[in-house]
């Protein structure tokens, strides 16, 4: 194949791929997402073999998870965020804490050594709030209040894993270094909270002088793009992820940016999320069918993980209502790519072995399966019932 | 460095780098373009070394520049082309007549082994449509005559650049096939002819019977990815560039595309492009400044470059009037990235020395540079020159 081939058709691969399947998705009745993460199943190493994750896809992937959360920190105000602080750090911290235990337990009574079931306990920990924000996103829930609970518990989550995987990461390598961990958490929490409450107000004060003042054409995207990077290399730097980065930016410019800004990021996430999200499906991995008892191991620990965040969440939300609490606690489900981070890692580490690598990776997209069709039952609320009867009648 | 924070610190520091010298250049009076391409030059591992050429940069600079034609294609009407087909292709087969053996015979005069030499004339071949395109489409002037003829020739002169390049890349292996060359160059022009011809009837029967069966969100632009990456894969197997088959791709939609189509594009365009002209810059290269002697050849081969182009190009369209036959000639001067990589090409087959090398590349940033104020100046016309005074008033 000439080489020049190479990236166009890898793309088309990838796209079409994705696109295809999630109509038939839609037409079934099942969010589109799902089918983007199964057309990275089929076209993966396990079943058609036509494509294998490589150094090109990550990048388009990394670039699309990016994106995706800024496009979703457009749609969201950080003074509506604050509103619901309180409840979201109880979801958090309780969605961490139950999974977390759970994990280990689970392991540990299947007679899997300490330091695996530990760090198993530590992959069920992380929530992906790509999966679940760009559901939401794609359904116009982003102003419901459970929308913005999710939202900011799982940029809390992402704090909190950072946590449980140093503590975890320092037990397998033979120290945990406290303070090393409080400083790094302590940055992390710092950053997020300090761009969130301040963001908006340096951005409204600053961007339209600088907007005003520049000669180039789509100056106003130009500034968007550079608050993007620099605050997702910033949020790497203070210890959280990019995308938490790349949501605190699109936050930051919701209250100023006009709708070309949203336009053009459009654009770019329409064109690489199919990235992200087939870049899941491609890491599913058959190990975890290796054996009665692995299969066995892994069901158990799908439903755990499923559970346990279901239940510890929704007790987390429980007081602002049984339906908030329900929605919220689907919304914490999906583990997504921060998972197999996790297990990758650990693997690295040399501290799990394949058979709970592929486990923890099973785990990963089956619940990021789960939730879609989850919360679409969970936001499904009588006035919407009424618009797809009117839309039929 | 945590490697998490790699890729939004390289794009970080190209789009800002990018967007930092077109800015400056805009306010001096100069294309902003310009100082895209002087930002991967001073950013570049000639000048501060922040930054080297790299896989991953090389990706996204190809995506640019697909994106770039494909956005170009939207606003050109195939059948405007086909209008101005005999005078492109006057215009292209004498733009590369002239520059080939210009380049030839100099390197001979100058002493130069016979296969560098020739090797050489192929280097000053091709045209650099994407620069020209990109001048023209961010100056609205793509609906001129004098833009169809420079992006007609343009097309023509990819694929005759491939038979030169096939010609004395057979001469470096010692046996040319003529037959062989004869097939590819076939093919190549039929595929391009065919698709430009017959693609936007094709598109404007299909495509809306597609569009209004889809479920799929942004359905018509999922639609028109999928056209750019199959039109793209085609070419390169067909022969000609991926960016040739995304520009017929664009074209082919041209009739059909809404605005969402064309906003969305832009976004990915207005992102990417910059990588594009970052990554010539990037490859500028100070070796044809080692020796006086390789100075003194670099300086008459750019100057070669410049007027044999000028001067074919514009003896070809000369038919059409001054105006037009200077503003064509102009437009055909740019060699960007081709030109680049016929001399990798070179460099690989171990025909030409690293001074050439770096005399071809020198050449080809340099021809890239010095267009875009000339294309300026060529197509200042007295109404555009009214509304500038009216502007300043």
């Amino acid at each position: 194949m000439p080489s020049a081939a190479q990236i166009p058709l890898a793309m088309l691969l990838v796209f079409v791929a994705a696109k295809l399947l999630a109509e038939i998705f839609e037409r079934l009745g099942q969010p589109g997402i799902v089918g983007e993460i199964l057309a990275g199943v089929l076209i993966g190493p396990q079943v058609l073999g036509w494509l294998a994750p490589s150094e090109f896809l990550r990048t388009l992937a990394d670039l699309g998870v990016m994106f995706l959360l800024f496009r979703v920190g457009l749609e969201v105000k950080a003074s509506e965020l604050m509103k619901v602080g309180g409840t979201a750090l109880l979801v958090a911290v309780a969605g961490v804490i139950a999974p977390f235990f759970a994990g280990w337990g689970i392991c540990a009574l299947w007679g899997e050594p300490r330091l695996e079931s530990i760090f198993t306990g530590a992959a069920m920990v992380a929530t992906s709030v790509g999966i679940t924000a760009q559901v939401l996103a794609s359904r116009g829930l982003l102003d419901k209040r459970a929308s913005r609970i999710i939202l900011t518990a799982a940029v809390v989550d992402d704090v909190l894993g950072l946590v449980v995987l140093a503590f975890v990461s320092g037990l397998a390598k033979g120290a945990v270094n406290y303070l090393s961990i409080g400083l790094t958490a302590g940055l992390a929490l710092g950053f997020t909270f300090l761009v969130a409450r301040f963001g908006t107000r340096t951005v409204r004060r600053v961007m339209p002088r600088m907007h005003a003042n520049l000669r180039l054409a789509e100056s106003e995207f130009a500034l968007a793009m550079t608050l993007l990077f620099a605050l997702s290399v910033l949020a790497v730097f203070a210890g959280v992820a990019a995308i938490v980065g790349a949501f605190l930016a699109g936050m930051a410019l919701s209250e100023t940016a006009e709708g070309r800004v949203t336009d053009l990021t459009n654009g770019v996430a329409e064109l690489l999320v199919p990235f992200f999200l087939v870049g899941i499906g491609l890491h599913f991995d058959l190990s975890a069918f290796a054996s009665a008892g692995t299969l066995a191991l892994t069901g158990v620990l799908v439903v755990a993980a499923v559970l346990s965040k279901f239940v510890a969440c929704g007790a987390g939300a429980l007081r602002m209502g049984r339906t908030d609490a329900i929605r919220v606690a689907v919304g914490m489900v999906p583990r997504g790519e921060v998972g197999m981070v996790v297990a990758q890692i650990g693997l690295n580490l040399g501290v799990i072995g394949h058979h709970i690598y592929g486990a923890i990776v099973f785990m990963s997209v089956a619940t990021t399966l789960i939730a879609p069709p989850l919360l679409k039952l969970a936001f499904a609320s009588p006035t919407e019932m009424e618009r797809k009867i009117v839309r039929l009648g």
